[in-house]
């Protein structure tokens, strides 16, 4: 019984075929000559079926994301990094402290493995950098035309801190509606280059994790009621999901939101408006007025809410939904995105 | 802000179009009359990014599976309550009671949405039955030829059972290898439908949770050193790795391994060994000999383990890797599965 194989995985010609997702050594190999050697850790070193995890106390919390973005590198990241950090922000903004992570890889026939060790090794950094090991994972390989590359779904493991208890459906009349930065920068990163814009300086995507500015948010105002990422669907949606579920209304002043410069112009080339792109590291706030002062000045001593603003209030008048103040003075409403104005962004 | 769509889903002749992954109003109506409808627990009903579980105990152990078996249907199951089970297993295996599951699911554009309410009520069924709620999921729409009609990626967290230590490299020279059944059924019933085989009674899958069986054993032997499911790379697979993480050899008697008769006959007729081909409702567990009879018994006892058999013992030679005596009283090496023998099983 030997650990030997015929010669290493080519990490700079190879590609993937569909040996690598047949259990037998072809993946065996795989698993250990990429996989295993960029995520290293004591949980994967088990090498069983799944991971063992240290003894947990208090109440979990699981998330799970599918990512299927296209193109997979983009400015500012890749599908790697980016199923990290989602994953990683859906527990945050619940109120836990993330602690696991496990993917699961569906690699189509033909994909270079370069371009795959690139993806895992940015998977890989990003959950080193965040604190938050890849402890299980599986890999599939599906034909040539039957995938895009590669999809990988993350799924977390946290722990709810205790005494937090926000959630989608705790806004109340009267709060103070809170974000965490300007808008829109993963969404026309990925659209500028599926749409070959070019600028002075590209869009960067803003994928990163959120549970160190959440930790400290919660730190200075546990008593937040809802937070929640404003990815697929953007603010927009993320804001009618908030009203919806607690029966509110919500009123948002525009001139509070910011839109970087070159999101704006892209967004105007493409016709998008966008308070409706995805972001992958910035989230709505929602806290009893009195609290805003302190969440504010919290979210602004980190980094990663250096530029939070109150973008609104909450309105007992739920049948309104999301009304915009615009900059112009008017008064529109924000409704769900209806239709699929960008596939694919994350 | 109102909950109400323009007309319900046409479950009937409706297909899954871009927008129901964009995030918006499509998308949470896609998620609210289907997926919630088929799958409804109080964790899918908080409605937030993921889901809030009960306090835990003890330690944890998390396993991931993306599941892209094709076809979707077939004798025994589809991938909806294949998904359920794989991950199940995985969990049961490594000695955990499962508790929750995790559901991802990559839909190709076009994709009937009568058939994804078919793997849905089949996946919700599955998790009835086994008693662990589906409690957080995720939907993304890839564009047509991106996909494969449904892939869906499930991960279970569990409790490792008080007591128990098994791991794939705790086999110990003199220990007994049990297996808790027939072999071969799963892959020959889709090879078999692949291929249009046709016999008189179709070879059904094996598809089956196992966490009831393994329970039965652990309360008989909890000093049960290894137990695995002999999926993807089949017994033959399982074996290999077994003896290559605990540097033992394994030595087993074919006569003892029970292939039915259909599967041996559609593995003449496709030149297939059913050494090598996937179960989803057996597996391989080694323990010390003197636990081997009590073993049998609580396997026998339980509808899931009838026909469990010793196919082997532990050998302390590794280098000879997993030795077979085959039926005409010959020996043969059973080597690792090398190549694609079957692609897309599970």
């Amino acid at each position: 019984m030997s650990a030997a194989y015929a010669r290493p995985l080519d990490l700079k010609r190879g590609r993937v075929d569909l040996s690598h997702g047949s259990g037998g050594r072809a993946m065996a190999q795989l698993i250990e000559e990429l996989f295993a050697r960029e995520l290293a850790n004591e949980y994967l070193a088990q090498g069983d079926d799944g991971a063992r995890l240290a003894a947990a106390t208090g109440r979990l919390v699981i998330a799970t994301d599918a990512h299927v973005v296209t193109p997979l590198f983009f400015p500012g990241g890749d599908i790697g990094c980016l199923s990290v950090h989602g994953t990683i922000n859906d527990l945050a903004v619940m109120g836990a402290t993330p602690l696991y992570l496990a993917a699961a890889f569906i690699l189509e026939e033909g994909f270079a493995l370069a371009e795959l060790a690139r993806i895992v090794a940015s998977m890989a950094a990003a959950a080193r950098a965040a604190g938050v090991p890849v402890v299980t994972g599986d890999t599939k390989v599906v034909e040539r035309g039957k995938a895009d590359g590669v999809y990988i779904t993350t799924t977390g493991v946290g722990a709810l801190r205790p005494g937090i208890n926000c959630s989608g459906s705790h806004a109340r009349p009267g709060d103070a509606v809170l974000l965490s930065g300007p808008i829109g920068e993963h969404g026309m990163a990925i659209m500028s280059l599926r749409e070959n814009l070019s600028f002075d300086a590209p869009i960067v995507s803003d994928t990163a994790p959120l549970h160190g500015v959440i930790s400290a948010l919660l730190d200075a105002v546990p008593g937040v009621h809802v937070m929640r990422d404003a990815t697929r669907g953007g603010v927009a949606t993320t804001l009618n999901e908030i009203a919806r579920q607690s029966r509110v209304g919500i009123r948002i002043d525009e001139r509070a939101i910011h839109v970087p410069g070159p999101v704006e112009a892209a967004c105007e080339l493409l016709g998008l408006d966008p308070l409706y792109v995805a972001n992958e590291g910035k989230f709505v706030v929602v806290c009893a007025a009195a609290d805003a002062a302190a969440a504010l000045a919290a979210l602004r001593a980190h980094p990663q809410g250096a530029n939070a603003t109150q973008i609104g209030v909450v309105d007992a008048e739920a049948r309104f939904g999301v009304q915009m103040k615009t900059r112009f003075g008017g008064r529109r409403s924000v409704d769900w995105l209806s239709g699929e104005q960008l596939p694919r962004i994350c």
